[in-house]
């Protein structure tokens, strides 16, 4: 089946985090791919992967990134499809820098921009199903059953809390 | 005609931010609704405007605010549609604190957010259209055309600056 | 014994910083309640148990998020409780985000913030004994015991110090 | 009438962003009392009020102060009343340093803290407020009366923003 | 005169900037171009800029950018001459977006970034400068010389306050 | 011996830290003391020691706290002796938040900010063996001395890097 | 008289901040010197300057830096004198580079650092004062006298403030 | 073969990061020294190293440091070679306080930095190899080979990650 959203990644480690991006795209049934493109290290591929992507049938593209995170912003730059970007923790800084280089954009090329590590993660994957939802209602179902089921979750751990002495 | 994309925002004075989303989505001639929703002043009517989003036809809310910047966080609780954040620059903190509250959501309810003030304001807009770009050819043709048309524009400036004394 | 204080938290997981809120509540002998009540998760319940928060007899509402931390200014938007909001340390930024989420609330809905992680567990509940104790001769008189308590450890400490080789 | 609130701040300067903690405790009808006290250069007058203020019938003391803001805390160490610090904004680091010197107080001694700045203020009289509403109230139906109009000047301006080309 | 260094910038707005750097290099008389390049609004140029910077016989490239600044490192990543990143002063965040987005590139693709602003313009012309002075005796003379010059003034402007009242 | 320097901590966690500030003192032969004293558990006797220390013959107290560390500026505000403050790292800020409540005093109560943590301690103690020093030429020489054979260190392990393959 | 403080700043423009701390020698009648003294444009005459300072009888020296503000540091490095560094507000950071880069000194070479600007020059003068004064009981008298009267200017603020409607 | 290059360091335990910068330069067969050079432990050795380096035929000077980290910025005041500065990772601020200390030179004295710690570390490698290579085909042939090399294992990791399930 076509692949209506890509993962992609900067560097092979931001797997850890990226793949959490991943798995709720596989839990809601939708066709992904992956791949690692890097902004620095190969930057035609990334034009070209930007370029091709509308064309080859995708509908959102999230990308992750960490330090000087340029991924994002450039595949944006390089395709009116929307962006995710997910800023991945760095080494120093804690993803403060991915998080300012990912959702500082100029006017004109956005990102959406999700938070850092594998909350973002999640919910870049979360965020590219509502966008496919909104105009998918039984994928919108499927979100929505996942907010639920979630929320009993919490319900039944604020449950147990109550109880406990 | 019905509006596509909701423009919501804290308080009146974030309307001077929050007003260039509007102008890209005027310009790209998507029908957009725009109000006053407080999550602190009028949290009532922010459930029920999240609640009654989708089925009033609605595919992207727009949420900006300031400080501790709970509206786009708290639509997106209540609706699957995508919701793009947009951080209005605050008193103290220059829109850190906005951008903080508003892209570190904890995994689940996703919002995708954009660059601090009238640069995140105009690319709101801009990730609205290319949303609906996705599924909307036409769209998605005016939103390039845009892009060429502000290409030329750096293009221009770079030729005037590269003939300068 | 009808609860005065309500110590509620946005996740099972911010039990362990939480707690020391309790476990003060509990040694000053002030009556409390517990729970997990997410903003973003469960937020139809999060604002029934604020609606009700004054009607079922809770003076003080203690409130415990991390990240993108709304939880404690929802509370307050939807009661006039006073709410003492606890900023958790977050995964990447370290409770930054959390304090400043919590914190910078816009004037009209107060949260009274105390410190990231433990030490602000402990003073939210010391502070909710402290706003009950205004009118409450014989509380305030505890809390000044636990004072006097720990003034004596820090001056143990400091002739155990000053004698050392 | 004997002051319930009063409100301190560590510097004639500092009256510019605490009158408005003064405003709000008129608007509701509350008696408070308003002084210069400087930790710093009048430390003496300082701990003589914090020692006194319980006996003086004072319910809740509000204290401003700016970069090593140094009052409210010191304030809280000597008096089991609650504290409420206002940050105010600081010449250099825009009241970020206000911020952190008040709200990080270790274990043991709490300072409820609110916004920097204006913002703050307001919400310190709020709180001051809500603190003697939860134990009366007729007060606590003028504060939620304050909220009731402010959120009909809220959804005024939402409306004129709705009809606005 | 073929230019042996490029000074490039991402929008037109950024030459009150980066004119210090040109500045700087006309003084020493050293050859360059100068144009606006941006790395999202024209991606394709910027690609096509760095490809033939050193077969045009360019030997350093200054680039400067704000907010997300991309086009440092991207320009990096497609050419081997040194690049010189200047981080321009942004709206909201004074900087340090820029700086952090230039500066924390992952390794394999370096950019030599300088101060923010003004000072960081004066220093990628002195930089550059300095790069092909290395090799070129009488270009290091005269940076030398416009040394000696500020140190002169330097300790003019010492004697002069040491003297006044 | 009477001691000429005190050394003060906020709380006995602090020593580890503090510890070095007692090394250095102890190497370079100058008595001293230490304690813990908290300004906000045992505030009395901070103003106590502060207001006695002159005549009990100290010449400076180096005071380190962490968090809201308000120790050093509070026991500045009680004595004309110069106070050292060392911040002290704190669980969530790394130190931010102490280096900020102890360097930011306004004008008129001055504190001498080491670095944070362990390099601070040491400093600290350097600092006040400087400030004796001034008028002590035979310390000076022993500060002196100290320095030297730092220097021969680093020239030992800079010759045996040089010499590694 | 020979001077007993040096006052030097890196940049003729710091003198509107550091003219504070002569202001306040000149007030307390310590007599000082004054000069401009650049650690990256005079780099000799700085070490000359620390390396003359003691046998040029100076006591304590101050130094005020903006931006990478090595001028304390590297006087520290070169004279055993105490030396007290005063950040200057920066254009982009708002002097939080100053603060950072003076007072985070390794272990080995201490600079007694003091807020950022105006509030930080008048402290460094006091500073001076207080470490003269450590040994000079009267100027320690006109110190406390400084004090004295700033206290009652406070006191008498208040006083206005608390009669004020 | 006389160095072209030098590496050197604030203090021996900059080496693990350090270290991988001299991994780049042996790799592309660039002599090369390194030393330790500590900017406020050996100043005198510093200012001779930086006096002489020209002259001893080296071309481009790799100075690190952490925290107040003085040493590039200070070499490069006393020398018109190209110097790179490397922020190592600091102990409480993880090197944002290197990181400012380095880039935030005033106009007139450059330093091209690179990234915190390890990456900056391998870059300062790499952009010394590129200044040098703008002069040296050979040399740039290696670096692009290098640059080729790193390409393909992204590209094999992508393909890798793309077949995984």
């Amino acid at each position: 089946m076509t692949a209506q959203v890509a993962v992609i990644m900067g560097s092979k480690s931001d797997w850890e985090t990226m793949s959490h991006a991943c798995a709720v795209l596989e839990e809601l049934g939708i066709p992904y791919e992956k791949n690692v493109v890097s902004a620095h290290r190969t930057p035609d591929l990334m034009f070209e992967f930007a370029e091709q992507a509308a064309e080859r049938g995708l509908k959102v593209i999230i990308a992750g990134a960490g330090g000087a995170a340029h991924l994002p912003g450039m595949v944006a730059a390089k395709t009116t499809l929307p962006v995710i970007g997910v800023p991945v923790k760095s080494a120093a800084l804690n993803g403060l820098d991915s998080l300012l280089s990912i959702v500082q954009m100029p006017g004109g090329i956005p990102v959406g921009t999700v938070a850092i590590g594998k909350a973002g993660a999640i919910n870049a994957g979360l965020l590219a199903a509502q966008i496919l939802g909104a105009f998918d209602p039984e994928l919108m179902r499927r979100v929505q059953e996942r907010r639920d089921r979630i929320r009993e979750e919490v319900l039944a751990s604020g449950a147990e809390l109550e109880a406990a002495e």
